[in-house]
């Protein structure tokens, strides 16, 4: 067995830019160091939802607080890494209904880089960290693909 | 005197497409008719703050819903009145803090044709109609101006 076998998917995963800027963007909020012994799975499992776990809740629920601070860590984390990527800022806009629908939009100067309508909030979360760092990885292109192709409204 | 000069300030700001724009707004969340017997002026009394009444409230102080409520009819009837004159909704999107500070931006497909910080909204009006109806009217003509500029991102 090579040392490259033994990485699991997780720690795959977790070396993408964009989960390391999620990481670091927890561990920003840790302000009694009461995480410092954690490892960066342990910090990031309330991201993951398993097919599962997500069957188990109601359909119809109010997002609370704690889910709702994940998503916007989710989405704050996209706009970092888009500076990391592009070269400028994204920021992050959220307006969500207590009911667990809303929109999402990141914007980088005069252009919305994302976009995105969000339903059933209070069961968001994703399937392992591999789709975590995938979802997040594609908005992060997505984004730099339309800062890239409206550069001077970007710039605005 | 002629007819025309009969007509007050308020009459000749009333007029505008802004403020008419804004008033159906008004009307329209009168879901019970309380309000038929009033006049245009009368229900838009409240987007009125003139300079002394603005001493009178604390510099500090919390936004209530009602005024939050007046913030949000304003900058939907400022989408409105964009897609009147260009041809395409403008879609608002407000973030506020409770403290009475945040953003407003309108968004036409991927541009944001508006984009305003907001501060002291406690305090937030207008000195007088006309004041009330120049400031829309020029929001409404920036929007329209950046649609114009970059058609391609406001169909995106």
């Amino acid at each position: 067995m090579t040392d490259t076998a033994e990485l699991s998917a997780d720690d795959v995963a977790l070396a993408t830019p964009f989960l390391a800027t999620l990481v670091r963007l927890v561990r920003a909020e840790d302000s009694y160091g009461t995480w410092e012994g954690r490892s960066d799975a342990s910090l990031l499992k309330d991201f993951i939802l398993t097919k599962e776990q997500r069957r188990e809740i109601p359909i119809i629920g109010d997002p609370d607080p704690d889910v709702l601070w994940r998503v916007e860590k989710f989405y704050a984390a996209i706009g970092l890494a888009v500076e990391a990527k592009a070269g400028k800022m994204a920021s992050p806009m959220m307006k969500m209904s207590h009911e667990g629908f809303g929109r999402v939009i990141l914007t980088t100067g005069r252009l919305v880089v994302l976009s995105k309508s969000l339903r059933d909030v209070h069961r968001w979360g994703h399937d392992d960290l591999t789709k975590l760092a995938e979802a997040g990885t594609k908005a992060v292109d997505e984004a730099c693909e339309m800062i890239a192709k409206f550069p001077e409204v970007a710039d605005w």
